[in-house]
């Protein structure tokens, strides 16, 4: 088992050697942007396909839109890179609304982005593996289960730690940059030249019956999907070298230029080659198709595309942990999240977040399209939260050069709001749920911090009553027979030299009683013996009952009751099945129910 | 939850109220024949259906072999008559056997019916199942939950008490008798005065060519199929009403009779109507038909079978727990199944009985017909190694009158014998699984009661080892931090006055040690503290090293290491999920690998 354990994460590593583990920007910016620029292959063409509602001759409209979508994103890296300098432990949206904005607002950030790094999971998961499946169709079939293997090995990877799972995925990340800055290059070569004609090219700036504001903004809106994933980095600073917030930021604005130019390259080259987008066919295939033809370089373009598309779950890998450090330290999530594993990593949220993502595939059969929308919502939720909260500390502490600050983030959150609105407004129904499970996360993280709160108040010493001063003790000791681990157990209640020890016998029948009062009593005199018959043949219902009547009478004198219970331990595991279990049933319901110490004597087994 | 038991089984019985629980005749006939007069429901077809390989006009065999099987019956009836007076605490083949050919043949004996009384309930459930989903098609794709649904049903009845169960099932198999007589009676009659003609009428004996011995030994194995169910009294002696052996003895020759009755008049009707076995009507179906037309008669008897055949699954839970009884006793099985429960039942055996049933039906997805052959071999293997120790049993005793006892067995068992190979030979493909299953189950068996064994050496005082004296104790107690909980248990370990205490701190950061050091020397300076720097962060390996060292030095002057660990137990269920469970997994860990004696201390949540 440890063996296993072993060679699946490797060796243990020392609290010490956390130094180690941490990123360096080009790692950084490999795992941490895999999520954003993997939009890239979907955002324009949600664009287009708003657009396409109208006619062909709209698709102009694209290029206003992904200028507008590019400011967003401009406001968004400005914004983050002021957020990683403000609050460089990392927790992003969640820190800012939480200290800017109350409690509330930072609970449905976090929740809302907790739920969000399963949904990336999921779906960016769900959409490499179709991508496969499109290419060998016999295994199609097999979706969920490849699904989910792929979960298990990304989860597998961040366990074994941070810096090792970036080695191996910052690869395919930048493969996929590299393919894609061929392509936009050669494709606007080729435009330019006018060695491409597509099948419509619309000229710019023709007037449109149909075209309305609320379009164009739903357009808008599809197109900022592509900005989901923005947040990861700050949420995850303590994953960076030292100076952790200087190569935060460095890391951030590098991400923001490739995608601001992966992004304006799709667009224009989408215009300029006329594409319409088909069910059958992805715009970025199309473009690569009209660049290369059906050549190596399309089908390395189509490779890395739906290896980044399961690789963006990484991002998720890496914020949601460090999120739920954040959440747990203020014991809003269970503690658990705060313990770092045998490799560093914060094992459970790893675990968590990859046992959630599979069970979502399960429930949607990897069909996880459909949750897009949802996904969106609940990433611009907290941006809108995060960028209002930095406002009203702008405001608030007013620093040098605040008002720049100030207009950047009053930008941001109004185009965040927009977006937000406009996700509600048109996608009502794939986006309601987000209604329903953000208060009954943010209740759930109510409850839990009341629990931690009253179990503190319960345990300091300063709070709580004063203990009752335990000034003797009775043993209360169940007996089944006259046997070795009686004797044993017998022998170590009289080592304690308590005030009392009671032996118990409990039989089914009436005659049993007298015969073992007499064995007994020969074999160990000085040892009181009760004796409870027990006519509905239950062995905790009597027990209960006397140790009630002794607890009754300890409790006058501060005396301690404890019950010695001797517990078989069998030499291999199905041998339990061979065994009644009473032990462990009385133990629990004595623990449970009573308020007595239960001692545990092993017997084990030695054939 | 408590109320929702009682609900379901009624309260619960004192051990003395036992002999209320006991069986009449009249009940005892009804639920420990169904199984037996279930299968002339099916018995005489199979007769029938092997015989038409080689045309209509060999029909008339079925008189003679019917014959065979009558004398079967009589052999089976008069020998098991013996056995009851013989073996009257109850056990049948399997007591038999072990008693007078040893104890191998004993667990083949025990295991084969163990088993068969499983494809008992999974088949004949499995069966009325099927006979209603004819009658109502849409209920076809709901087979599976109906006949799990049936299980459960006559899994609680049997949990709610033997006489009780007898009460609402003894109307339907006392009504099947009834309809049954009816139509033979009427049947017969029209038969005798020429009121019917059939399809086919061959006189008897005709030669026929094509006919030989193996066919017709084949036939006859087939309708002997019809006589299992037969040692199920034999299994129950200890359910009837005192004197037990008399009450089974005489229940056993009614049903005898019936059977034999029931049987007879079938094959009889079935070849003067001369009717062909189809695929989709039933024998009975047909005679019914044919003497009532589709009357209300028809359906009465279309309805009582497939009640009967429901019911036969009850034969199975009244002889199954017994039977369990007996080789647990024996300690081939485990001890749990000797354990009465709420209802005086052994709801153990009933239990499993039910819950393996359950699994069959679900694994062959409720068409368990191909079982039948496996089941009816399953029951003839019992069968014929009961007879031959019966045989032995008269040779070796010779009590007064053996002589014709011997030849009764003799009879029996060579009949037996010949039906058990037939199956072999003819049905190999369905039946070989019981060459595979019986050794497996005899060497499980064996494997348990090993156990058993050495358990009992181990712990009786006069062959085990004697136990170590205890002349000190010492106290090891894993702290976390400075805690009322803490404070609780440095409390109780004082209290017991041992000869040193120990309180372990294992801190995951070298600055925690001093610090932690310094504030427990200022709050409990006679306390000593040993802190263990954890720098892979887990607690349980530098905790087992320290107490290793603890238990090497204890054992040499005879001292007892005791680990205190305190528990929380929160107030509300899902607040396990808030708290680590540490003190249970290091509980766990040493009682397996330890040979320490572990203490929990509860401390209980009050909010």
């Amino acid at each position: 088992m440890v063996t296993f354990k072993r060679l699946l994460l490797g060796r243990p590593l020392k609290s010490t050697e956390l130094g180690e583990q941490k990123l360096n920007k080009k790692k950084a910016l490999a795992i941490l942007s895999s999520d954003a620029l993997s939009s890239v292959a979907y955002g324009p063409e949600q664009i287009l396909l708003v657009l396409i509602t109208v006619g062909t001759a709209a698709f102009w409209y694209s290029l206003p839109i992904a200028a507008g979508v590019l400011i967003l994103l401009l406001a968004l890296i400005l914004s983050y890179r002021q957020i990683i300098f403000a609050y460089p432990q990392g927790g992003g949206a969640y820190v800012v609304s939480k200290t800017n904005l109350g409690t509330y607002a930072g609970l449905v950030s976090g929740g809302s982005l907790l739920v969000d790094y399963i949904l990336t999971v999921a779906v960016s998961v769900s959409a490499g593996t179709d991508a496969i499946t499109s290419a060998f169709p016999a295994l199609h079939e097999h979706t969920v289960a490849i699904s989910i293997a792929f979960v298990v090995f990304i989860t597998i990877l961040n366990l074994r730690g941070v810096t090792e799972s970036a080695s191996i995925l910052a690869y395919p990340v930048y493969l996929f940059v590299l393919a894609l800055f061929i392509m936009i290059g050669v494709g606007l070569y080729n435009a330019v030249t006018g060695g491409v004609h597509g099948t419509v090219h619309v000229p710019l700036s023709t007037p449109m019956a149909g075209i309305s504001l609320f379009l164009l903004l739903r357009a808008f809106a599809s197109g900022s999907s592509a900005l989901t994933g923005v947040e990861a980095i700050s949420n995850a600073i303590p994953n960076f070298k030292a100076p952790a917030p200087n190569n935060a930021s460095k890391t951030l604005i590098a991400m923001g230029i490739l995608l601001a130019i992966l992004f304006a390259g799709i667009v224009l080259l989408a215009y300029s080659y006329g594409i319409v987008p088909k069910a059958e066919e992805t715009v970025v295939s199309q473009i690569a198709e009209m660049t290369f033809g059906r050549s190596f370089m399309y089908y390395f373009i189509q490779g890395t595309t739906a290896l980044i598309l399961i690789l963006a779950a990484n991002t998720g890998y890496s914020a949601f942990p460090l999120l739920a450090v954040n959440l747990a330290k203020d014991k809003f999530i269970p503690r658990m999240f705060t313990v770092r594993g045998d490799r560093l990593g914060y094992s459970n949220g790893i675990i968590s977040l990859g046992i959630l993502s599979i069970l979502l595939i399960v429930a949607f059969k990897g069909q996880t399209e459909q949750l897009i929308p949802l996904y969106a919502v609940g990433v611009f939720i907290p941006f809108t939260l995060a960028q209002t909260g930095m406002m009203l500390k702008w405001l608030r502490e007013k620093p040098e050069g605040w008002l720049p600050k100030l207009v950047i983030n009053t930008i941001g959150a109004v185009i965040c709001l927009v977006v937000t609105l406009m996700f509600f407004v048109t996608k009502f129904a794939q986006v309601w749920p987000v209604l329903v499970f953000l208060p009954c996360i943010v209740l759930l993280f109510h409850r839990i911090k009341k629990h931690y709160v009253a179990v503190g108040d319960q345990l300091r010493l300063t709070t709580c009553e004063p203990n009752v001063p335990i000034e003797g003790n009775v043993i209360v000791l169940p007996v089944s027979g006259i046997t070795h681990v009686v004797e044993h157990s017998v022998d170590y209640a009289k080592s304690l030299k308590p005030d009392q020890i009671i032996a118990v016998y409990i039989p089914f029948e009436r005659d049993e009683e007298a015969a073992f009062e007499k064995k007994w009593n020969q074999w160990r005199p000085d040892v009181r013996l009760v004796t409870l018959h027990s006519p509905y043949r239950s062995i905790i219902h009597p027990l209960s009952k006397f140790i009630d009547t002794v607890q009754r009478k300890a409790n006058e004198a501060h005396y301690q009751v404890t019950v010695i219970i001797p517990q078989f331990i069998p030499k291999k595991g199905w041998h339990h099945l061979l065994h009644n279990q009473t032990s462990l049933m009385i133990r629990a319901y004595l623990l449970y129910r009573k308020d007595v110490i239960v001692t545990t004597v092993p017997y084990h087994l030695k054939k």
